[in-house]
């Protein structure tokens, strides 16, 4: 995979670095970035170009760009903003290539700051530089290692990476993750994004090999459909799991003015992410969580789980959990069962949850009892609560170590654990183990457990949670998998018909597009005469709907101008001479009356920045109330098109429901991923609606349809 | 409020206890109880009884229960099962009322431990003792204080007190809490609630002035109609948050294994705890957290909160989450923004969220901006995050303070803050004020603001979310209430219409009794003959329809059994013919047409142990694949009525949609009352149904109704 040239190769793991900002004062945000850089371990050679010192922190400065002895592979700057330009085009003059630009003052700003941001990005073509920011917080690299930010490490290195539209979340978390053995690998603030984006960090990540899983911060994304390809790619590698902030008022507002990008609303994430394969989560906090037990467990081959606690409530709140997360907690087949039974006391429960009831004792929940339950065939994962050690001697020295006569000290020595063979078991049964205790960084088994990769969460329900990530991974990497490919045939005449129409599109013209595209139309004819009306119907065969073609009049059903169930020619032509002298001289359609049983639609929507979205949900009067809809960005694939059907709620009522025979989904996913292409060929096209899509002999037709340019 | 006979008042703060199962060997679990009470600082006598042992941990002990000095007002008992009844009658010989009974091996080990516990039961009825458990964790009340569970207290008194049926969540998660900050008051292990059940320990913790909030953990109610009753009290005055989880297959089951009582499915609670005004969370994390913030914070007077960050990300976590709870974080009026933009930076936003743009001192965020927030009448509520001073520089210590010459310990010292003003802001102004920070307890300034009960979480989404159960409690605070009573009049001919049924009822029957409880249904008249039913349908006026009315025959539709729309005595005369010859000798109703434009649908289901269930929701073919409805429990007032139609997503239907004019919701409510009285008043009425509901002159009219015996 790795043979993209995607500049963060570079820029993440420099020869070379020159840093403008930095200063003999430490509390200068530049100076604080330069210590971290030289505090690191970096291999490389770390440069400060500053006009007055001769040295800083120890290491000889430059005074200016020009005077650098060699070419940078990397310029950093930290620089009031009206220096950033300038100093840019300095060091393109020197070669250099690849810049990370601390500096605000940009598009953030308003109207000026988009201007001066534009110059940026000029100078930058103009010397063929690739940059990070402006007004991000750096990056580091914890393998190479490379450490931009301002804060320093605090812990080893992991195996989950994190590119991030908020600084704050690699620059100020660190103590945060250590406290919780949630290790990173590299990090990246992407600021402004004037140059390399978000998508362009994931399209990294997923190349490089140390990074297992991904965690992405997201307010809005500049280029949603080159995320989609690129996600696409990389989720069936590596798992993703995303926080996407900007979908709701106050969260777009918020993202808004740090950012200066469009948020779309939150469905339409929910959309693409589902499409691309990114695990959605709600916080900042499962970003981190989830994508540690992302980046260090293997991955769960189905969704049975088994629980072993020695406690009734967490036990019960982790089945709960693992329920709602599409996990099942089933019986144990009843040989494991027997094996537990020999090693539990008789109070306690081999059924599963495995239940041992009160102990303090760590051994039985973290031998035996986890290898029993591993080796068997019908647990794909395993959620233990309660392994603990001298935690729980702290916590009594004052009182049972008092009483017992041991000393605290003493307490801690005889009761430290050892879990060597438990901490290989995952590795040995390629099986995901997942630990909830209600203890901190005084119990030894919790973090002898997160130093060797196995997760302790501080409660139970978190640890079931991310064991249901790690299953919707399961099954994003397994879904049928193909590049989105337009169908051959599509949209030969939808030009000539566009440019014949000279104006908005009634119906009829709308339909001959969808047909042209290879979506199914009711069968129709235009007719302008009574005589044309009746030979229509007689031709289509009763019954018939006969309704007055023209883009100009809305409310047609409110107007009488939509005549339905007309069994005879009589009726046909009544129905004709009626919608005549409501409309006098405009053309009617006349259609084939199709059984209102199951209503559904489909459209074309857009929002500025994205690609077209295409809407799927059931129609009817119910369908505002309930908004049961799902929507993907186009193009889509044939399998995303299924998945979208079958992700609505609804989608029960495509089933053989009620004895009304079941859909072609097939049929009804082609129709999806064709109106996708027709919006995305025809840009001019603002808005398709296709309402009802109703049900004709199981395949689903356009009974009405509305394009709006 | 304190007028209840609540026998918590004594058990959870006793003269005296008398404890059985304490011995000298500390690692057992009487033992370590007793130790809890001996070093917690109880005020009262505390007596061991063993019959070798002449003092326990310096304390004398008694050889029998007969031998103790004087009747303590409390027993104690951690012993083998085998002994619990006995000496429970011999302290009832001696005049002691309360118990607390620690030991298993009851109604959870199935059969024979049920006959135990009922033994037990009586044994104590015959003595008037009312005890908690059997096969629970003990108690601990910090105030009094007294402490009869395993682990020591780790923290100072708090106004949070729980009732748990898991005994982990009062004896294993103390150190959890105390870095967390969450202060807990009085907590209770209700274990197999024999006698004292949780309802018991709702309403004494609602007496309790000393407790602001109460925290449940719930694996299945044993007396959900008193549930409801009481919590329906208590949560007006105080709030209430509760995790259930026996309503997932997973989680009813492992419950199950563990206290032999019967849990309800997932929606049974939602509809209960909406009815009863508890607030449900998903995790005993939110329980302690949300319970706190509940306890320590003024009451929340609205849904408009400010935001006040030092970062993006965190501030757009902070809205995003505010928005998905209700709350609303709109910009700030200009005076305000003026008087915020005259002290931040040019580069910083004052809007709302309010954005200082990344500093390491908290003074901004500590000092005047909140103040001046707060001083704004537009603002609720007060989110802000970033406020940290030590901690930061610990981080740093060794590359900023090497670089400075500076030690960490000065460092420490020069980055103290000083919060004093800022402490007292949330009572100046009775506003919440919540915080979030990625530092741990290094962090002098998250310890200052945990101590004085700003609650300091490690997400920012998790400060947004309590704020946002803030707000739920507000609004159940406010919400009108009354007592539930019965309508008068309701029901005087259904004891005899059931009596005369013998058997199942038909639709006709089924309807009177509704009719009877004051249940609106469709005009309609039964008719045996063809001239019966042509002169119905003249008197009712066309359209009508006639249907068999048989409670044997299925399907009737499938069957050809109903007609609809007839429009002249002909259609009818026909219709009652060709009825006649599906069903020879079966009497028909005609019924008025009533028009088919909305359909909702009401009844009533029964759960083993629950109150009967009111069920309201929108009805015809989509009702089932969408599930979109909503349920109470028997017996409700018209407020909780109304409140259960308008939290159907579909309630928008009810208004004026589609100009099809506004349904009467008072009169929809009566009827959802008057089911519920129907139901609790005959109880061997399995099921009702009312599908569908029609709407006529804007009133809801039941047009099919079918009641199961």
């Amino acid at each position: 995979m790795n043979t993209s040239r995607n500049p963060l190769h570079t820029i993440m793991a420099p020869k070379s670095v020159a840093i403008v900002g930095a200063s003999a004062n430490p509390m200068k945000m530049g100076s604080m970035q330069f210590l971290n850089i030289l505090h690191c371990g970096f291999p490389g050679t770390a440069i400060p170009v500053h006009p007055k010192h001769e040295e800083i922190f120890g290491v000889k400065a430059y005074p200016s760009i020009s005077s650098l002895p060699d070419t940078p592979e990397l310029a950093v700057l930290v620089v009031p903003t009206g220096l950033v330009i300038n100093m840019l085009d300095e060091f393109g003059k020197l070669g250099t290539k690849h810049a990370i630009i601390i500096s605000a003052g940009f598009r953030e700003m308003g109207a000026d700051g988009k201007i001066l941001e534009k110059q940026l990005l000029e100078t930058a073509d103009k010397h063929g530089i690739r940059f990070l920011g402006p007004n991000c917080m750096g990056v580091f690299n914890s393998q190479y290692p490379f450490n931009a930010t301002v804060t320093p490490f605090q812990d080893k290195p992991g195996f989950l990476s994190i590119a991030s539209q908020s600084g704050t979340y690699l620059a100020q978390t660190l103590t945060y993750l250590k406290y919780r053995g949630v290790r990173l690998n590299q990090a990246m603030s992407v600021g402004n994004e004037a140059n390399i984006n978000i998508v362009d960090c994931l399209e990294y990540l997923g190349e490089d090999p140390k990074t297992k899983a991904i965690g992405l911060y997201i307010e809005a994304l500049s280029d949603p459909g080159r995320f989609l390809e690129v996600a696409r790619e990389v989720s069936r590698v590596k798992p993703i799991v995303a926080q996407y902030v900007g979908g709701s008022k106050a969260g777009a507002k918020s993202g808004l003015s740090h950012t200066g990008s469009i948020a779309g609303p939150d469905f339409l994430y929910n959309g693409l992410f589902e499409q691309a394969g990114v695990i959605r989560v709600h916080s900042i906090e499962d970003v981190y969580k989830v994508g540690h037990v992302l980046a260090t467990q293997p991955g769960i081959k189905g969704n049975r789980v088994a629980v072993l606690t020695h406690s009734g409530g967490p036990g019960s709140g982790m089945c709960d959990t693992a329920d709602r997360q599409g996990l099942v907690v089933e019986e144990l087949p009843d040989d494991v069962q027997d094996k537990i039974r020999a090693v539990i006391p008789p109070t306690a429960s081999p059924k599963n949850p495995v239940d041992l009831t009160f102990i303090v004792d760590s051994k039985p929940l973290s031998q035996i009892i986890p290898q029993i339950l591993l080796e068997c065939d019908e647990v794909d994962g395993l959620l233990i609560h309660g392994i603990m050690d001298t935690g729980w001697a702290k916590v009594t020295a004052g009182t049972l170590g008092k009483a017992l006569g041991v000393s605290e000290e003493d307490m801690v020595k005889l009761t430290k654990s050892d879990l060597t063979s438990f901490l290989q078991l995952k590795e040995k049964y390629g099986k995901p183990v997942l630990v909830g205790s209600f203890m901190g960084d005084e119990d030894n088994a919790r973090n002898v457990m997160m130093d060797n990769f196995i997760p302790v969460f501080s409660s139970p329900e978190k640890a079931a949670f991310s064991m249901g990530c790690l299953y919707k991974h399961h099954l994003i990497k397994t879904r049928p998998y193909s590049k989105a490919e337009k169908p051959q045939g599509l949209g030969k005449n939808t030009a000539s018909i566009l440019a014949q129409a000279k104006g908005p599109l009634d119906e009829f013209q709308a339909k001959r597009i969808l047909a042209d595209y290879g979506i199914p139309v009711s069968p129709e004819s235009l007719a302008s005469s009574r005589d044309d009306a009746v030979q229509a119907a007689e031709s289509l065969g009763y019954p018939v709907v006969i309704k007055a073609c023209s883009p100009d009049i809305l409310h047609k059903t409110e107007k009488g101008l939509v005549k339905l169930n007309l069994g005879n020619p009589q009726e046909a032509a009544e129905a004709y001479d009626a919608i005549q002298e409501g409309a006098p001289g405009v053309p009617v359609i006349v259609g084939k009356m199709l059984p209102v049983q199951r209503e559904f639609m489909a459209g074309i929507t857009r929002f500025e920045g994205y690609p077209p979205c295409v809407l799927f949900g059931m129609g009817g009067v119910l369908a505002e109330a309930l908004k049961d809809f799902s929507l993907r960005l186009a193009p889509m694939t044939q399998a995303e098109a299924l998945a979208m059907i079958d992700s609505l709620k609804s989608s029960v009522l495509l089933d053989d429901f009620r004895n009304m025979g079941a859909v072609d989904r097939e049929a009804l996913a082609s129709m999806l991923v064709n109106l996708g292409y027709l919006a995305m060929d025809f840009p001019e096209i603002k808005e398709i609606d296709l309402n009802p899509i109703l049900i004709m002999d199981g395949k689903p037709v356009a009974a009405d349809a509305l394009i709006v340019l």
